[in-house]
């Protein structure tokens, strides 16, 4: 039974798992902790705990039987599949001294997951690394995903760093377990199918340090029961740190396991409880001992807010790569025009720059006298042809428009608009690139939309440096600049998207991306600024800079998969536009560009910060 | 309106279009055809048919206005890419000597194709190679090609094949249509977004001719009014041989289109004609002249028979390349014995195979004195253990069954099949490889089912050979023989699923396949029999042989894509067990195997047929 109703955006989370002790009847097992219990899926180990293959006696060259919980038709297909994820035996040590345990170990994992590939299980959970040297497991582990089909490895990690920066530690102590997570994911190569199951204990490390994760491939969080606190009635609730952790896993679809001992003894609880006589009938239906914890999760989930409009709009989109349009290079298609169109809050800022420049050109005695020549150079479909009439309209200004655009689809649809709205005698329409036009007047403004997700990426300065010799010498260029900024991130599922292509291309390539699963792990900073007009005479839009970023103390170190791009763009003295975080302009539907650390391995950083040549 | 309800395998097929003339009202254009007539689509001409570009003036650097049929937003998107297929200009001809013409050709070409692309059509169509020389024409769309997101480009070709074979033909006459088809698709290097629109005229070339086409990528079949025939109520009909064509592309998914002005004129069919005043409104709800056409097509289509249960199971995977098992390297999951063990025919195959033998080794007089020692090699999760055991009830003799399997997960259920059906005292279950295995006794009956589609390929006489050494000099092998087949083919659907890879590996791997649109051009011969037991001193499992394939003289050239695989493997005596077409089991749950043609180009072969090296 999942943990509420709305699916949107949750993806998995909306499931909730428990971790079980072996039962050689499996039936049994699902039947008590999914159909009575209300849990989605169990956390089972496949194999008997005492299993050890050296114990065992081979007769006459045949191998014995795997000591397995039951034979695979005791469940249908689907109910292995959705129900039972493998937990492989904790007891498996790779890396020990003791060869006949380290023989055992290897064996046992590879049965148990050749077993669970059997099965067609979704996901094993490995057992955390028993210390802080993990390369035989780790190897092991890398050369088993070279041959899986379709399953996830979930590598349990406890989410444990010591805030403890005093040199004298005992050095064989484990301080931050993001290092052991992430030399276990270098030797296996960042593969796709290993993830994360994230112990949560009862004390969490700072926020800096778990904002990390959300950036790694975290696809559960085995909540112990003592990290749950009691609430004055008795009953289990986590601390205002853990339910917001808890929150965050769940937008970011990852699914809680409730793990561990019941220690919360709710007497009286159901009604089934006061009754007396206790015959196996009313016994299996009997209270689930975990049961109260599970409704805890529950509320939880169902507490969140809902997704906004907009937010489900991008839904889709998280975490996809697309690649950047080159309106410069293709003609856009109608129905990314009409994806354009559809951003309002854009407009509406475009509107007021307009407002201001005309009164700052002609004061209200000249209003009658006075026709502004506005140019809109790539007018698309005619969007800011649009706000500049209605600019005009409420300030009362005359105004003369030329809507340059060099997509003949688009001047089709520009010259419909025009006749429908009447404007013939307002607007003359120009089919021409605006570097090439050969303008009959010069424009007192000279409004364009010509700016990709991280600013010039869309060749805005070569666009409007090729108007500009239309532009009277005080005319206005809206907008009048715009800057790019870069932020290091964590971003596992990017990454690997692009290392997919196992070409250097796509390692190259900057794509638009809506952000949703990565780690931000340092404030953006400017990157190039551009103005218009420019009239300096020994102006290059080449760039060059190198920029240091330095990521908090307390966050400790952080994988760099890539960087987000960002531009903030002044339309008009005050009035701008932007995606930079800390001053986007509100519900403006552009999406970020991420940069992947090109030709680079990726840098595991120390909290000294890293040095980039951008 | 689609022509019928049933969707299942025919895919696109249940929607008709009509091909129009240019209309400047494209709202009136669709209200006409589908609304009220009961079409699915429009091919229609997206520009002015006068258009030329050379007759257009350029004033002040400025392009004119295309002359397209309305604005993009007459239509919404949707409507746009569900409901019209874009004609381009038939005046067009790339390989004119007139340079003029040739000039406003490519222009116009590219302008029809950027306008559908800026509308997102899914397809346009492309007019006919005016000549046999068609390079330049293939050239520019190859370029057009390159730069295409999603849209495919239907190639007219008339469906045309002379017959005549004297040499004294006018060599400037097109023979056969296929060859110009052939040649521009070789200059469009078999791009996945070329395809073919048939014209269906009123005489049809011969079936083997006809049969090449379905392994073409057809999109449509353009029938042409003056291809119907008139039925003795004076309504529109096919000829037998039409009908044939029609329902075999409604089986590949071939969508029709409607042409031509009406020649069977219908008088007092509806109720409305009865009526003599007739006003705007009954007016635009006349009946679509074209109508009874329509309804003839859709008689066709709703008369097919519905697909079987087989069928319907299979369609998922028609046509779709799987990578062979390798059931020696890996082991198989539960999944895939479920699979195979519900190929019930093979299995009582096997039965009736083992009965045989079991009467042939006991006579009845022995039956109680002699048990038959019977060997399941490869048992897997007990198929052919049970079909031994009934095998041996059936003809009353006794049996002691040894199921030698490898897979350590398979003989789990093993384990729980003997356990759960009391076999205990007659079924020993050994894990182990078979050619490792030293057994306690030699058997009578070797009993194993490791053929892949192409016979040998999942090394079954590898594993048999190693197994031998415990089967009785006198003992059974079951199966006894068998023999690979090909047949060389025309595939283009799987030809760009190979090269869509782009590397030499995928063209030299084998897959299975459940084959559909495939053309089979030539009976297939037999290439390699393996014979088990096999007692010869200098056996190898090394196999070379050199096949030469004839093409019916009628059929014309064709491409070969690669080759279909198949078995016929010999059970015991007259039982067999096999998918060689002409041999087949009857409803037996297993595909055709295919070899691309590996670092060969296509091959384009002439009447006389091609010689293979395999």
């Amino acid at each position: 039974m999942p943990l509420g109703e709305r699916v949107e955006g949750k993806g998995e989370s909306r499931y909730c798992g428990v971790e079980t002790e072996f039962d050689d009847d499996v039936c049994r097992l699902l039947s008590f902790n999914l159909s009575s219990a209300g849990f989605d899926f169990v956390v089972a180990p496949l194999m008997d705990p005492s299993y050890r293959p050296s114990l065992v006696q081979v007769q006459n060259d045949t191998s014995p039987v795997l000591p397995v919980a039951g034979s695979d038709l005791v469940l249908s297909p689907s109910q292995w599949s959705s129900h039972v994820v493998g937990k492989i035996s904790p007891w498996i040590d790779l890396d020990s001294e003791d060869e006949i345990l380290r023989m055992d170990s290897e064996t046992t994992l590879k049965q148990e997951i050749a077993w669970a590939s059997h099965l067609s299980l979704q996901a094993c959970l490995l057992p955390s690394p028993k210390g802080a040297s993990c390369a035989n497991y780790a190897r092991c582990v890398n050369q088993i995903l070279q041959g899986l089909s379709n399953m996830q490895l979930w590598l349990r990690i406890p989410l444990l760093k010591s805030d403890d920066d005093s040199p004298d530690v005992d050095s064989d102590r484990l301080m931050d377990s993001w290092e052991l997570w992430n030399s276990f994911r270098l030797i296996c190569e960042h593969h796709s199918q290993l993830s994360l199951a994230l112990d949560i204990l009862s004390t969490l490390p700072s926020a800096n340090s778990i904002e990390r994760w959300f950036g790694e491939p975290v696809r559960a969080a085995i909540l112990c029961t003592d990290a749950f606190l009691t609430n004055t009635r008795g009953y289990p609730c986590l601390s205002k740190r853990h339910q917001k952790l808890i929150t965050g896993f769940f937008n970011y679809s990852v699914q809680v396991v409730i793990s561990g001992k019941p220690l919360h003894e709710i007497h009286g609880a159901t009604t089934g409880s006061a009754v007396n006589h206790i015959d196996e009938n009313t016994n299996s239906m009997q209270r689930h001992p975990l049961r109260s914890y599970l409704e805890y999760v529950g509320y939880l989930y169902q507490r969140m807010e809902p997704l906004s409009e907009q937010e489900r709009i991008e839904l889709g989109y998280r975490d996809f790569l697309q690649a950047p349009l080159q309106p410069l290079m293709d003609n856009l298609e109608a129905q990314t025009y009409e994806t354009f169109e559809k951003d309002s809050v854009k407009y509406i800022q475009y509107q007021r720059a307009i407002c201001k420049a005309l009164l700052d050109r002609v004061p209200d005695a000249d209003i009658s006298a006075v026709t502004t020549v506005l140019m809109v150079v790539g007018a698309g479909r005619g969007p800011l042809v649009r706000a500049s009439l209605q600019a005009a309209e409420e300030t009362g200004r005359k105004l003369k428009v030329y809507a340059v655009e060099k997509n003949p689809n688009a001047v089709v649809t520009l010259h419909s608009l025009v006749k429908l709205e009447g404007w013939e005698n307002v607007v003359s329409i120009v089919s021409c690139d605006m570097r090439l036009w050969n303008a009959p007047e010069k424009a007192d403004i000279l409004v364009s939309e010509l700016l990709g997700s991280f600013g010039d990426n869309e060749l805005s300065p070569e666009c409007l440096d090729g108007a500009q010799r239309f532009l009277k010498e005080d005319g206005i260029s809206i907008p009048s600049s715009y800057t790019s900024f870069i932020q290091p991130i964590t971003a596992s599922k990017l990454y690997n998207d692009v290392k997919s292509h196992k070409d250097l291309v796509h390692f190259e390539t900057a794509y638009v991306v809506k952000l949703h699963s990565v780690a931000k792990l340092a404030p953006s900073k400017p990157v190039f600024t551009f103005n218009h007009p420019d009239y300096s005479t020994k102006k290059s839009n080449q760039r060059y800079t190198k920029l240091q970023f330095a990521i908090p103390q307390d966050t400790g170190s952080a994988m760099v998969h890539g960087f987000a791009g960002y531009f903030d763009a002044t339309l008009y003295k005050d009035v701008h536009l932007g995606i930079e975080p800390s001053t986007a302009t509100p519900n403006m539907f552009s999406w970020e560009y991420v940069l992947p650390c090109g030709k680079l391995q990726p840098l595991a950083s120390e909290n000294s910060g890293v040095i980039l040549d951008s």
